[in-house]
């Protein structure tokens, strides 16, 4: 299967960037991510500007690395991409 | 006064990084700048985590000097800080 994230190191983390065709697309997949984000008490770092978003994804406590969480996480994150 | 922006060069463009003190301060500031955002037709990068926010604000069309403009949606996003 496709996988979208890339792993990078030190720390640990998972990498994931998305475009989008408007402004519109890109603020409703960031208000989704939100909900997501506050069910899990999980926050993302998060870059964005009108058409793209970068995600990284970070396993808590910092340094730790990244487990079934962060995957689980991504892949839900990966169902809200249009 | 206070200039809490930095300016910086290649692209010219105005920085700022804010602290929040909760996730739920640095989400309604994220709202209110998204509405002053759709407003002005004038989208910033913006890189947010759960208590933080980095804003660039860039002139348009690409390369163009920081301007009134800019310096106008600086001061409009400086209102919002709590």
């Amino acid at each position: 299967m496709d996988q979208p994230w890339t792993k990078r190191q030190r720390p640990e983390r998972l990498e994931r960037r998305i475009e989008f065709d408007d402004y519109e697309t890109t603020r409703l997949f960031l208000e989704q991510l939100n909900e997501l984000a506050e069910q899990r008490q999980c926050y993302p770092d998060i870059s964005f500007g009108r058409t793209y978003v970068n995600l990284t994804l970070r396993a808590e406590p910092d340094q730790s690395p990244v487990g079934e969480p962060e995957l689980a996480f991504a892949a839900a994150i990966d169902a809200l991409v249009p």
